[in-house]
């Protein structure tokens, strides 16, 4: 069966060999304006806007997630457990003719997984890169993000209750100690959040959104050059 | 770690178990105007959309797809196959709590599973629904939903490529003589195909894409009544 791979909106033949995945977190706290799977629901809006725009394969989204020990807001795996689920989709992926994966994460404890991904390489004979599209957790930005893409629940009193970081200790990390002490960034960015407060900016929220999915269409071209 | 399930823009706090899935098809040759991966591109579309608006979790897609044996318009797999990659996402998805999963099919060879969700329902003890939103194969439906999505090339010279039954037989099934033997159905909508051709309709396109996205946003309020 001779497939017609020059049909519809592709960049070129070759996109057909580049399959998109999208990586976040499904059960991870992000205060009163965002759901509890914000990040995946970032990750999988961009990993398919990327795709509709270039013509390469959108193979789904892993379900799990991994986390540092110190960072306590949510229900998270082991990275083995990622690892695992991203072996199952470069095989499935590998059948249906991709030869190199872009995973688009969205969630910042997935970091944790990159030392894997030679392996996979290895393992499958194929290409695989990761693009990080990460912001402090649960404030301005995300809020934003989220707002475009239509998740958000930001009406004034929301945003509000948002702010209260007794009440969500996870907005900016603000409250969780823990994570503070054992990481600076962390620490710097719950400072900032703790003194400018989290708000929706519905001008940056798109910005930010067409920015990264320009950066994943960027790789996608550059993965087929 | 107490979940904040009524945070975001979610229906109420039972939407977090249900779980979206995309079934179409990657590599089914569509005419000129669309890519191979069409059916699989519009069911993503519309999962997302649909999990985007109610607050169910998004899943991702079944990579597999089937087919009828007399339909030879692209390289599909066993039913088995189909359904085994949905036991890998059911298993997968009862890990973060859901419970309840509606499939959104948009390609039709593949209600040939559908014999099979009884099976997942009882070895899983969850609830399995499935959605076809299909449509007569690469023609003025389909060609108008990929438009709106972003995945048609529908210039005027490629849509006048694409009414050349000759060159692509696929498109309205009018070339696929052992299809149209087999199948009356198919028959029917060929000779419909034939007579009228396949054009570019914005406005169709957008009115049946928000009615597939509002007839799935039903079906998931009526799962978490």
């Amino acid at each position: 069966m001779q497939l017609r791979l020059s049909s519809g909106n592709v960049l070129n033949e070759k996109v057909h060999k580049v399959g998109i995945i999208a990586l976040g977190s499904f059960l991870e706290n992000h205060g009163a304006v965002l759901p509890i799977d914000t990040d995946i629901k970032i990750a999988s809006y961009i990993a398919l806007k990327a795709s509709i725009l270039t013509g390469a394969k959108f193979l789904g989204v892993v379900i799990p997630s991994t986390e540092y020990e110190y960072v306590k807001h949510g229900i998270h795996n082991k990275p083995e457990e990622v690892y695992s689920y991203m072996r199952f989709l470069i095989n499935e992926g590998k059948k249906i003719g991709v030869e190199k994966f872009l995973i688009v994460n969205c969630h910042g404890g997935n970091i944790l997984v990159e030392s894997f991904l030679k392996d996979l390489e290895y393992e499958f004979d194929i290409k695989v890169e990761m693009i990080n599209i990460t912001f402090t957790h649960a404030s301005t930005e995300e809020v934003s993000v989220g707002y475009i893409i239509g998740i958000a629940k930001a009406d004034e009193e929301t945003l509000k209750e948002h702010n209260n970081f007794e009440k969500y200790p996870e907005v900016g990390m603000v409250g969780l100690k823990e994570a503070r002490e054992n990481n600076k960034a962390i620490d710097k960015e719950a400072k900032v959040v703790k003194r400018f407060g989290v708000k929706l900016d519905k001008k940056l929220g798109e910005k930010i959104l067409n920015n990264a999915i320009e950066k994943v269409v960027e790789k996608i071209k550059e993965m087929i050059r």
